[in-house]
Protein backbone atom coordinates (compact mmCIF):
# COMPACT_ATOMS: atom_id res chain seq x y z
CA UNK A 1 0.00 0.00 0.00
CA UNK A 2 1.29 3.57 -0.99
CA UNK A 3 0.66 6.88 1.32
CA UNK A 4 2.08 10.49 1.29
CA UNK A 5 2.98 12.23 4.34
CA UNK A 6 1.74 15.85 4.22
CA UNK A 7 2.34 18.78 6.77
CA UNK A 8 0.03 22.07 6.92
CA UNK A 9 1.02 24.32 10.44
CA UNK A 10 2.38 21.14 12.07
CA UNK A 11 -0.94 19.16 11.80
CA UNK A 12 0.29 16.09 9.54
CA UNK A 13 -1.91 13.60 7.95
CA UNK A 14 -1.02 10.09 6.38
CA UNK A 15 -3.03 10.61 3.27
CA UNK A 16 -3.78 7.39 0.77
CA UNK A 17 -5.08 7.30 -3.00
CA UNK A 18 -8.13 5.25 -2.73
CA UNK A 19 -9.38 5.66 -5.62
CA UNK A 20 -6.55 3.28 -7.60
CA UNK A 21 -5.98 1.30 -4.50
CA UNK A 22 -8.47 -0.76 -2.04
CA UNK A 23 -8.77 -0.06 1.07
CA UNK A 24 -11.12 -1.98 3.29
CA UNK A 25 -10.15 -1.67 7.30
CA UNK A 26 -9.47 2.12 7.58
CA UNK A 27 -10.40 2.30 10.97
CA UNK A 28 -7.71 -0.25 12.02
CA UNK A 29 -5.51 1.29 8.96
CA UNK A 30 -5.55 4.40 10.90
CA UNK A 31 -5.08 3.36 14.21
CA UNK A 32 -1.42 1.91 12.80
CA UNK A 33 -0.64 4.73 10.33
CA UNK A 34 -0.88 6.95 13.22
CA UNK A 35 1.05 5.80 15.19
CA UNK A 36 4.07 7.45 16.02
CA UNK A 37 6.42 4.41 17.12
CA UNK A 38 5.37 1.38 15.48
CA UNK A 39 3.49 3.13 12.39
CA UNK A 40 4.12 6.08 10.67
CA UNK A 41 3.14 8.63 12.98
CA UNK A 42 0.43 11.09 12.20
CA UNK A 43 -2.36 13.37 13.39
CA UNK A 44 -4.89 11.40 11.48
CA UNK A 45 -5.21 9.25 8.13
CA UNK A 46 -7.03 10.64 5.30
CA UNK A 47 -8.57 8.52 2.73
CA UNK A 48 -9.45 10.75 -0.86
CA UNK A 49 -12.28 8.25 -2.44
CA UNK A 50 -14.34 8.90 -5.31
CA UNK A 51 -17.51 10.43 -4.93
CA UNK A 52 -21.06 10.61 -6.58
CA UNK A 53 -22.02 14.24 -6.08
CA UNK A 54 -18.39 16.46 -5.72
CA UNK A 55 -14.99 16.04 -7.10
CA UNK A 56 -13.58 13.46 -4.55
CA UNK A 57 -14.61 12.59 -1.22
CA UNK A 58 -12.39 12.93 1.89
CA UNK A 59 -12.93 10.81 4.90
CA UNK A 60 -10.91 11.67 7.92
CA UNK A 61 -10.32 9.47 10.69
CA UNK A 62 -8.72 10.57 14.64
CA UNK A 63 -5.60 8.33 15.62
CA UNK A 64 -7.73 6.45 17.60
CA UNK A 65 -9.38 5.19 14.96
CA UNK A 66 -12.71 6.80 14.89
CA UNK A 67 -14.28 8.79 12.31
CA UNK A 68 -13.61 12.69 12.51
CA UNK A 69 -15.99 15.13 10.58
CA UNK A 70 -13.58 17.25 8.85
CA UNK A 71 -10.03 19.46 9.18
CA UNK A 72 -9.26 22.74 7.71
CA UNK A 73 -5.49 22.01 6.98
CA UNK A 74 -6.49 18.21 5.92
CA UNK A 75 -8.95 18.94 3.40
CA UNK A 76 -6.76 21.91 1.71
CA UNK A 77 -3.75 19.10 1.48
CA UNK A 78 -6.66 16.98 -0.16
CA UNK A 79 -6.55 19.71 -3.05
CA UNK A 80 -2.41 19.71 -3.38
CA UNK A 81 -2.79 15.75 -3.23
CA UNK A 82 -4.99 15.34 -6.22
CA UNK A 83 -3.25 17.93 -8.18
CA UNK A 84 0.47 17.10 -7.41
CA UNK A 85 -0.25 13.41 -8.32
CA UNK A 86 -2.29 14.24 -11.42
CA UNK A 87 -5.43 12.63 -10.59
CA UNK A 88 -6.73 15.97 -11.42
CA UNK A 89 -5.76 19.21 -13.48
CA UNK A 90 -8.49 20.85 -11.84
CA UNK A 91 -7.55 24.11 -9.83
CA UNK A 92 -10.84 24.64 -8.03
CA UNK A 93 -12.57 21.49 -7.10
CA UNK A 94 -15.32 20.13 -4.40
CA UNK A 95 -14.84 17.55 -2.02
CA UNK A 96 -17.42 15.77 -0.17
CA UNK A 97 -16.74 15.74 3.89
CA UNK A 98 -19.37 14.29 6.60
CA UNK A 99 -19.74 17.72 6.93
CA UNK A 100 -21.01 18.82 3.48
CA UNK A 101 -19.07 19.21 0.21
CA UNK A 102 -16.43 22.17 0.37
CA UNK A 103 -15.06 23.95 -2.47
CA UNK A 104 -11.30 24.13 -2.47
CA UNK A 105 -9.06 25.91 -4.50
CA UNK A 106 -5.47 25.97 -5.78
CA UNK A 107 -2.63 28.60 -6.39
CA UNK A 108 -0.28 26.91 -8.71
CA UNK A 109 3.17 28.56 -9.37
CA UNK A 110 5.42 27.28 -12.52
CA UNK A 111 3.08 23.46 -11.96
CA UNK A 112 3.60 23.69 -7.96
CA UNK A 113 0.71 24.31 -5.78
CA UNK A 114 2.40 26.94 -3.44
CA UNK A 115 -1.06 27.50 -1.45
CA UNK A 116 -4.26 26.41 -0.97
CA UNK A 117 -7.71 27.58 0.16
CA UNK A 118 -10.51 26.20 1.25
CA UNK A 119 -13.85 27.39 1.95
CA UNK A 120 -15.18 26.62 5.13
CA UNK A 121 -18.93 28.20 4.79
CA UNK A 122 -20.60 30.47 7.50
CA UNK A 123 -20.18 30.03 11.12
CA UNK A 124 -23.31 28.91 12.89
CA UNK A 125 -24.08 31.15 15.26
CA UNK A 126 -27.20 30.60 17.03
CA UNK A 127 -26.04 29.55 20.30
CA UNK A 128 -28.71 26.82 20.79
CA UNK A 129 -27.02 25.30 18.09
CA UNK A 130 -23.17 26.65 19.22
CA UNK A 131 -24.19 24.44 21.54
CA UNK A 132 -24.07 26.86 24.46
CA UNK A 133 -26.46 26.34 26.73
CA UNK A 134 -28.17 29.92 27.39
CA UNK A 135 -31.92 31.75 26.89
CA UNK A 136 -29.18 34.41 25.23
CA UNK A 137 -29.95 33.83 20.82
CA UNK A 138 -26.04 34.65 20.08
CA UNK A 139 -23.22 34.06 22.91
CA UNK A 140 -21.11 36.98 21.79
CA UNK A 141 -18.12 38.27 24.57
CA UNK A 142 -20.43 36.76 26.96
CA UNK A 143 -18.98 36.72 30.72
CA UNK A 144 -17.67 33.31 31.43
CA UNK A 145 -16.25 32.34 35.00
CA UNK A 146 -13.34 29.80 34.64
CA UNK A 147 -11.18 28.76 38.08
CA UNK A 148 -9.98 32.16 39.28
CA UNK A 149 -10.90 34.64 36.16
CA UNK A 150 -13.14 35.91 34.06
CA UNK A 151 -13.35 35.33 30.40
CA UNK A 152 -15.63 37.25 27.68
CA UNK A 153 -16.36 34.49 25.45
CA UNK A 154 -17.95 33.76 21.67
CA UNK A 155 -19.16 30.62 20.99
CA UNK A 156 -19.85 29.23 17.54
CA UNK A 157 -20.37 25.64 15.62
CA UNK A 158 -17.85 25.54 12.44
CA UNK A 159 -18.97 21.82 11.86
CA UNK A 160 -17.80 21.29 15.59
CA UNK A 161 -17.99 23.58 18.33
CA UNK A 162 -15.63 26.46 19.32
CA UNK A 163 -15.45 28.92 21.85
CA UNK A 164 -13.14 31.90 21.73
CA UNK A 165 -11.62 34.28 24.67
CA UNK A 166 -9.60 36.92 23.87
CA UNK A 167 -6.39 37.01 26.13
CA UNK A 168 -2.89 39.60 26.71
CA UNK A 169 0.62 37.77 26.01
CA UNK A 170 -1.04 34.60 24.54
CA UNK A 171 2.59 33.13 24.29
CA UNK A 172 2.65 33.28 28.43
CA UNK A 173 -0.70 32.08 28.81
CA UNK A 174 -1.47 29.24 31.21
CA UNK A 175 -3.71 26.98 28.76
CA UNK A 176 -2.34 23.84 30.72
CA UNK A 177 -4.88 25.55 33.75
CA UNK A 178 -7.50 27.17 31.61
CA UNK A 179 -8.09 24.95 28.38
CA UNK A 180 -9.07 21.83 30.41
CA UNK A 181 -11.62 24.09 32.69
CA UNK A 182 -12.73 26.32 29.64
CA UNK A 183 -13.60 22.65 27.55
CA UNK A 184 -15.53 21.42 30.41
CA UNK A 185 -17.37 24.38 31.55
CA UNK A 186 -20.99 23.58 32.44
CA UNK A 187 -21.60 25.92 29.40
CA UNK A 188 -20.92 23.10 26.57
CA UNK A 189 -23.16 20.14 26.37
CA UNK A 190 -20.53 18.69 23.41
CA UNK A 191 -17.64 20.78 25.43
CA UNK A 192 -15.82 22.57 22.98
CA UNK A 193 -12.46 23.54 20.67
CA UNK A 194 -11.04 26.44 23.02
CA UNK A 195 -9.23 29.27 21.26
CA UNK A 196 -7.14 31.74 23.07
CA UNK A 197 -6.21 34.51 20.93
CA UNK A 198 -4.33 38.31 20.94
CA UNK A 199 -4.70 40.58 18.95
CA UNK A 200 -1.49 42.40 17.54
CA UNK A 201 -2.89 44.50 14.86
CA UNK A 202 -6.40 44.65 13.41
CA UNK A 203 -5.26 42.40 10.60
CA UNK A 204 -3.04 40.07 12.24
CA UNK A 205 -4.22 37.84 15.34
CA UNK A 206 -1.63 34.84 17.49
CA UNK A 207 -3.71 32.45 19.06
CA UNK A 208 -3.28 29.14 20.84
CA UNK A 209 -6.03 26.40 20.75
CA UNK A 210 -7.01 23.48 23.16
CA UNK A 211 -8.46 21.06 21.01
CA UNK A 212 -11.46 18.99 22.79
CA UNK A 213 -10.51 15.07 23.66
CA UNK A 214 -6.60 16.37 22.38
CA UNK A 215 -5.45 19.54 24.30
CA UNK A 216 -2.92 21.68 22.80
CA UNK A 217 -2.02 21.68 19.18
CA UNK A 218 0.38 23.00 16.95
CA UNK A 219 -2.38 24.07 14.70
CA UNK A 220 -6.55 24.67 14.42
CA UNK A 221 -8.39 25.18 10.76
CA UNK A 222 -11.54 25.53 12.18
CA UNK A 223 -10.01 27.47 15.06
CA UNK A 224 -8.40 29.88 12.73
CA UNK A 225 -11.93 30.93 11.21
CA UNK A 226 -13.61 30.77 14.37
CA UNK A 227 -11.00 33.41 15.92
CA UNK A 228 -11.10 36.10 13.18
CA UNK A 229 -15.35 35.34 13.37
CA UNK A 230 -15.19 35.89 16.76
CA UNK A 231 -12.95 39.26 16.48
CA UNK A 232 -15.05 40.40 13.86
CA UNK A 233 -18.42 40.46 15.90
CA UNK A 234 -16.65 42.14 18.73
CA UNK A 235 -14.94 44.72 16.72
CA UNK A 236 -11.51 43.44 17.44
CA UNK A 237 -10.53 42.84 14.05
CA UNK A 238 -10.98 43.07 10.23
CA UNK A 239 -12.59 40.65 7.98
CA UNK A 240 -8.94 39.74 6.45
CA UNK A 241 -6.43 38.36 8.90
CA UNK A 242 -3.11 36.82 9.37
CA UNK A 243 -3.55 34.33 11.70
CA UNK A 244 -0.44 33.11 13.55
CA UNK A 245 -0.25 29.48 15.60
CA UNK A 246 2.49 27.84 16.84
CA UNK A 247 2.55 25.79 13.34
CA UNK A 248 2.57 28.77 11.02
CA UNK A 249 0.86 31.32 9.56
CA UNK A 250 -2.57 31.45 7.75
CA UNK A 251 -4.47 33.29 6.12
CA UNK A 252 -8.50 34.10 7.05
CA UNK A 253 -11.18 35.99 4.89
CA UNK A 254 -14.73 35.97 6.17
CA UNK A 255 -16.68 37.37 3.33
CA UNK A 256 -19.48 39.70 3.79
CA UNK A 257 -21.74 38.88 1.04
CA UNK A 258 -21.69 35.63 1.24
CA UNK A 259 -20.85 35.22 4.96
CA UNK A 260 -18.20 32.23 3.98
CA UNK A 261 -15.03 31.84 5.65
CA UNK A 262 -11.82 31.28 3.35
CA UNK A 263 -8.66 29.61 4.30
CA UNK A 264 -5.62 30.11 2.27
CA UNK A 265 -2.07 28.61 3.45
CA UNK A 266 0.61 26.28 2.16
CA UNK A 267 0.69 22.52 2.30
CA UNK A 268 3.94 20.55 2.11
CA UNK A 269 4.53 16.90 0.80
CA UNK A 270 7.50 15.49 3.06
CA UNK A 271 7.33 12.04 1.72
CA UNK A 272 5.77 8.80 -0.05
CA UNK A 273 5.90 5.98 1.59
CA UNK A 274 5.38 2.14 0.81
CA UNK A 275 4.69 -0.49 3.68
CA UNK A 276 7.50 -2.96 3.34
CA UNK A 277 6.60 -6.51 4.99
CA UNK A 278 3.32 -7.05 4.87
CA UNK A 279 0.04 -5.07 5.19
CA UNK A 280 0.76 -4.29 8.56
CA UNK A 281 -2.51 -3.61 9.92
CA UNK A 282 -3.71 -7.15 7.64
CA UNK A 283 -1.91 -9.63 10.53
CA UNK A 284 -1.71 -9.86 14.50
CA UNK A 285 -0.18 -6.45 15.04
CA UNK A 286 1.44 -5.42 18.11
CA UNK A 287 0.77 -1.58 18.18
CA UNK A 288 -3.10 -2.87 18.72
CA UNK B 1 16.70 11.11 -0.96
CA UNK B 2 15.60 7.11 -0.04
CA UNK B 3 15.06 6.01 3.57
CA UNK B 4 13.15 2.96 5.29
CA UNK B 5 11.99 3.44 8.60
CA UNK B 6 12.54 0.85 10.98
CA UNK B 7 11.18 -0.64 14.54
CA UNK B 8 12.61 -2.69 16.78
CA UNK B 9 10.68 -3.21 20.28
CA UNK B 10 9.49 0.93 20.36
CA UNK B 11 12.93 2.34 19.62
CA UNK B 12 11.89 3.75 15.98
CA UNK B 13 14.71 4.89 13.27
CA UNK B 14 14.83 6.53 9.68
CA UNK B 15 17.81 4.43 8.01
CA UNK B 16 19.52 5.82 5.03
CA UNK B 17 21.82 3.80 2.50
CA UNK B 18 24.69 5.85 2.77
CA UNK B 19 26.80 3.70 0.48
CA UNK B 20 24.70 4.50 -2.71
CA UNK B 21 23.46 8.00 -1.68
CA UNK B 22 25.54 10.84 -1.00
CA UNK B 23 24.64 12.29 2.38
CA UNK B 24 26.69 15.41 2.90
CA UNK B 25 25.19 16.77 6.04
CA UNK B 26 23.74 14.16 8.35
CA UNK B 27 23.32 16.10 11.59
CA UNK B 28 21.27 18.69 10.27
CA UNK B 29 19.41 15.77 8.11
CA UNK B 30 18.58 13.79 11.61
CA UNK B 31 16.79 17.09 13.04
CA UNK B 32 14.42 17.23 10.16
CA UNK B 33 13.70 13.13 9.49
CA UNK B 34 13.38 12.91 13.36
CA UNK B 35 10.49 15.84 13.96
CA UNK B 36 7.38 13.76 14.44
CA UNK B 37 5.69 16.62 13.02
CA UNK B 38 7.32 18.09 10.00
CA UNK B 39 9.80 15.16 9.47
CA UNK B 40 9.74 11.38 9.42
CA UNK B 41 9.11 11.06 12.94
CA UNK B 42 12.22 8.70 14.90
CA UNK B 43 14.21 8.09 17.81
CA UNK B 44 17.09 9.42 15.12
CA UNK B 45 19.09 8.83 12.38
CA UNK B 46 21.02 5.68 11.27
CA UNK B 47 23.42 6.18 8.37
CA UNK B 48 24.91 3.15 6.69
CA UNK B 49 28.26 3.63 5.30
CA UNK B 50 30.90 1.72 4.03
CA UNK B 51 33.75 0.98 6.18
CA UNK B 52 37.64 0.53 6.13
CA UNK B 53 38.03 -2.10 9.02
CA UNK B 54 34.30 -4.29 9.36
CA UNK B 55 31.74 -4.91 6.82
CA UNK B 56 30.01 -1.55 7.12
CA UNK B 57 30.27 1.37 9.34
CA UNK B 58 26.64 2.65 11.45
CA UNK B 59 26.78 6.23 12.62
CA UNK B 60 24.02 7.27 14.37
CA UNK B 61 22.30 10.65 15.61
CA UNK B 62 20.31 11.78 18.12
CA UNK B 63 16.85 13.89 16.86
CA UNK B 64 18.87 16.91 18.37
CA UNK B 65 21.35 16.54 15.80
CA UNK B 66 24.14 15.01 17.61
CA UNK B 67 26.15 12.22 17.08
CA UNK B 68 25.36 9.03 19.44
CA UNK B 69 27.72 6.61 19.77
CA UNK B 70 25.58 3.28 19.89
CA UNK B 71 22.26 1.60 20.21
CA UNK B 72 21.38 -1.48 20.28
CA UNK B 73 18.35 -1.40 18.39
CA UNK B 74 19.73 0.29 16.00
CA UNK B 75 22.71 -1.39 15.34
CA UNK B 76 20.37 -5.09 15.39
CA UNK B 77 18.15 -3.21 12.37
CA UNK B 78 21.33 -2.30 10.40
CA UNK B 79 22.12 -5.82 10.11
CA UNK B 80 18.74 -6.95 8.63
CA UNK B 81 18.33 -3.44 6.77
CA UNK B 82 21.87 -4.78 4.75
CA UNK B 83 20.32 -8.17 3.97
CA UNK B 84 17.09 -7.15 3.76
CA UNK B 85 18.02 -4.51 0.71
CA UNK B 86 20.82 -7.59 -0.77
CA UNK B 87 23.46 -4.88 0.34
CA UNK B 88 25.18 -7.94 1.62
CA UNK B 89 24.18 -11.80 1.51
CA UNK B 90 26.52 -12.23 4.75
CA UNK B 91 24.37 -13.57 7.72
CA UNK B 92 27.41 -12.64 10.22
CA UNK B 93 28.50 -9.45 9.72
CA UNK B 94 31.18 -6.48 11.39
CA UNK B 95 29.66 -3.33 12.09
CA UNK B 96 32.14 -0.13 12.85
CA UNK B 97 30.64 2.07 15.42
CA UNK B 98 31.98 4.80 17.67
CA UNK B 99 31.59 2.89 20.77
CA UNK B 100 34.23 -0.31 18.44
CA UNK B 101 33.19 -2.91 15.73
CA UNK B 102 30.53 -5.16 17.10
CA UNK B 103 29.32 -8.36 15.64
CA UNK B 104 26.11 -8.78 14.13
CA UNK B 105 24.25 -12.67 13.63
CA UNK B 106 20.65 -12.98 11.51
CA UNK B 107 18.39 -15.62 11.67
CA UNK B 108 16.92 -16.09 8.56
CA UNK B 109 13.78 -18.19 7.65
CA UNK B 110 12.70 -18.45 4.16
CA UNK B 111 14.87 -15.30 2.99
CA UNK B 112 13.19 -13.29 5.86
CA UNK B 113 15.20 -12.33 8.79
CA UNK B 114 13.16 -13.07 12.02
CA UNK B 115 15.51 -12.42 14.60
CA UNK B 116 19.20 -10.19 14.80
CA UNK B 117 21.62 -10.92 17.40
CA UNK B 118 24.45 -8.24 18.23
CA UNK B 119 27.59 -8.94 20.30
CA UNK B 120 27.50 -6.17 23.08
CA UNK B 121 31.01 -7.29 24.02
CA UNK B 122 31.93 -7.22 27.99
CA UNK B 123 30.72 -4.90 30.74
CA UNK B 124 32.64 -2.40 32.36
CA UNK B 125 32.66 -2.65 35.82
CA UNK B 126 35.14 -1.01 37.25
CA UNK B 127 33.37 1.93 39.01
CA UNK B 128 35.97 4.35 38.21
CA UNK B 129 35.01 3.57 34.55
CA UNK B 130 31.07 3.05 35.15
CA UNK B 131 31.32 5.86 35.90
CA UNK B 132 30.80 6.50 39.62
CA UNK B 133 32.52 8.25 41.88
CA UNK B 134 33.25 5.44 45.12
CA UNK B 135 35.98 4.17 46.79
CA UNK B 136 34.83 0.51 46.15
CA UNK B 137 36.64 -1.11 43.15
CA UNK B 138 33.19 -2.07 42.03
CA UNK B 139 29.83 -0.45 42.70
CA UNK B 140 27.57 -3.28 42.74
CA UNK B 141 23.86 -3.56 45.14
CA UNK B 142 25.19 -0.58 47.43
CA UNK B 143 22.73 1.61 49.08
CA UNK B 144 21.80 4.85 47.67
CA UNK B 145 19.43 7.22 48.86
CA UNK B 146 17.33 8.90 45.71
CA UNK B 147 14.52 11.50 47.82
CA UNK B 148 13.12 9.40 50.24
CA UNK B 149 14.09 6.38 49.34
CA UNK B 150 17.14 3.52 49.52
CA UNK B 151 17.67 2.08 46.45
CA UNK B 152 20.37 -0.76 45.88
CA UNK B 153 22.54 -0.02 42.80
CA UNK B 154 24.81 -1.76 40.58
CA UNK B 155 26.72 0.20 37.90
CA UNK B 156 28.62 -0.21 34.76
CA UNK B 157 29.07 1.27 31.11
CA UNK B 158 28.38 -0.49 28.77
CA UNK B 159 29.65 2.12 26.69
CA UNK B 160 27.00 4.65 28.12
CA UNK B 161 26.69 4.90 31.86
CA UNK B 162 24.28 2.41 33.56
CA UNK B 163 23.11 2.31 36.75
CA UNK B 164 20.32 -0.74 37.63
CA UNK B 165 18.12 -0.72 40.62
CA UNK B 166 15.86 -3.98 41.47
CA UNK B 167 11.95 -2.90 42.69
CA UNK B 168 9.11 -4.54 43.15
CA UNK B 169 5.50 -3.94 41.07
CA UNK B 170 7.86 -1.75 38.11
CA UNK B 171 4.91 -0.96 36.63
CA UNK B 172 3.56 0.97 39.79
CA UNK B 173 6.71 2.25 40.28
CA UNK B 174 6.54 6.09 40.04
CA UNK B 175 9.82 6.72 37.24
CA UNK B 176 8.34 10.38 36.93
CA UNK B 177 9.55 10.83 40.58
CA UNK B 178 12.90 8.79 40.86
CA UNK B 179 14.11 8.67 37.43
CA UNK B 180 15.35 12.09 37.24
CA UNK B 181 16.16 11.76 40.57
CA UNK B 182 18.39 9.17 40.31
CA UNK B 183 20.19 10.53 36.72
CA UNK B 184 21.14 13.56 38.06
CA UNK B 185 22.04 11.89 41.42
CA UNK B 186 25.93 13.24 42.54
CA UNK B 187 27.18 9.69 42.41
CA UNK B 188 27.29 9.63 38.62
CA UNK B 189 29.81 13.01 37.08
CA UNK B 190 28.61 11.78 33.77
CA UNK B 191 24.38 11.07 34.66
CA UNK B 192 23.36 7.35 34.16
CA UNK B 193 20.83 6.21 32.20
CA UNK B 194 18.69 4.32 35.18
CA UNK B 195 17.02 1.05 35.05
CA UNK B 196 14.47 0.01 37.42
CA UNK B 197 14.05 -3.88 37.23
CA UNK B 198 11.65 -6.47 38.50
CA UNK B 199 12.68 -10.04 38.86
CA UNK B 200 9.82 -12.09 37.84
CA UNK B 201 11.68 -15.76 37.78
CA UNK B 202 15.19 -16.21 37.00
CA UNK B 203 15.44 -15.87 33.62
CA UNK B 204 12.26 -13.32 33.23
CA UNK B 205 13.47 -9.75 34.20
CA UNK B 206 10.41 -7.06 33.61
CA UNK B 207 12.19 -3.22 33.51
CA UNK B 208 11.45 0.39 32.76
CA UNK B 209 14.54 2.74 31.54
CA UNK B 210 14.72 6.53 32.47
CA UNK B 211 16.99 7.64 29.67
CA UNK B 212 20.04 9.79 30.54
CA UNK B 213 18.79 13.76 28.72
CA UNK B 214 15.63 11.66 27.74
CA UNK B 215 13.00 10.28 30.00
CA UNK B 216 11.34 7.18 29.98
CA UNK B 217 11.49 5.16 26.60
CA UNK B 218 9.72 2.16 25.13
CA UNK B 219 12.68 0.40 25.19
CA UNK B 220 16.81 0.19 25.64
CA UNK B 221 18.80 -2.54 24.33
CA UNK B 222 21.73 -1.48 26.57
CA UNK B 223 19.76 -1.30 29.78
CA UNK B 224 18.37 -4.71 28.88
CA UNK B 225 22.23 -5.68 28.82
CA UNK B 226 22.82 -3.93 31.91
CA UNK B 227 19.73 -5.43 34.11
CA UNK B 228 20.91 -8.91 33.06
CA UNK B 229 24.27 -8.00 34.28
CA UNK B 230 22.93 -7.09 37.44
CA UNK B 231 20.83 -9.20 37.90
CA UNK B 232 24.05 -12.31 37.99
CA UNK B 233 26.04 -10.07 39.91
CA UNK B 234 24.07 -10.05 42.86
CA UNK B 235 21.88 -13.83 42.62
CA UNK B 236 19.01 -12.66 41.29
CA UNK B 237 18.86 -14.18 37.59
CA UNK B 238 20.42 -16.71 35.26
CA UNK B 239 22.75 -15.94 32.89
CA UNK B 240 20.31 -15.99 29.76
CA UNK B 241 16.90 -14.04 30.49
CA UNK B 242 14.34 -13.09 28.45
CA UNK B 243 14.15 -9.44 29.05
CA UNK B 244 10.69 -7.71 29.12
CA UNK B 245 10.21 -3.82 28.43
CA UNK B 246 7.18 -1.40 27.44
CA UNK B 247 7.87 -1.89 24.00
CA UNK B 248 8.70 -5.58 23.89
CA UNK B 249 10.44 -8.43 24.97
CA UNK B 250 14.20 -9.22 23.88
CA UNK B 251 16.44 -12.32 24.90
CA UNK B 252 19.75 -11.55 26.21
CA UNK B 253 22.69 -13.98 27.22
CA UNK B 254 25.51 -12.97 28.87
CA UNK B 255 28.41 -15.73 28.17
CA UNK B 256 30.26 -17.30 30.99
CA UNK B 257 33.66 -17.77 28.65
CA UNK B 258 33.83 -14.87 26.82
CA UNK B 259 32.01 -12.48 28.88
CA UNK B 260 30.74 -10.88 25.83
CA UNK B 261 26.95 -10.13 26.27
CA UNK B 262 24.58 -11.38 22.97
CA UNK B 263 21.12 -9.25 22.37
CA UNK B 264 18.66 -11.16 20.31
CA UNK B 265 15.11 -9.98 18.95
CA UNK B 266 13.16 -8.77 15.93
CA UNK B 267 13.36 -5.76 14.03
CA UNK B 268 10.31 -4.89 11.47
CA UNK B 269 10.93 -2.66 8.37
CA UNK B 270 7.72 -0.63 8.78
CA UNK B 271 8.07 1.98 5.64
CA UNK B 272 10.19 3.06 2.61
CA UNK B 273 10.30 6.38 1.94
CA UNK B 274 11.65 9.39 -0.48
CA UNK B 275 11.36 12.65 0.21
CA UNK B 276 9.03 14.61 -2.68
CA UNK B 277 8.80 18.54 -2.78
CA UNK B 278 12.99 18.77 -3.11
CA UNK B 279 15.68 17.45 -0.45
CA UNK B 280 13.52 19.93 2.45
CA UNK B 281 16.41 19.35 4.94
CA UNK B 282 18.76 21.78 2.38
CA UNK B 283 16.34 24.52 2.30
CA UNK B 284 15.75 27.44 4.81
CA UNK B 285 13.94 24.66 6.45
CA UNK B 286 10.43 25.64 9.06
CA UNK B 287 11.25 23.18 11.34
CA UNK B 288 14.63 25.19 12.63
Amino acid sequence: MRFTKMTSLGNDFVFVDGIHQNIHDPNRLAKFVSNRNYGVGADGLVLICPSQNADFRMRIFNPDGTEAQICGNAIRSVGKFVYHYGITRKTRMRIETIAGVKVVTLDVKSGKVVNITANFGSPILEAAKAPVITDLEQFIDQPVEVLDRTFHVTAMSLGNPHMVAFVEDVDHFDLEKYGPAMEHHPLYPERANCEFAEILAPDRIRFRVWERSVGETLACGTGSCASVVAGVLTGRCNRSVDVEQKGGVIHIEWDECTGDLFMTGPSTVVFDGEFVEGNPYEENAPWD
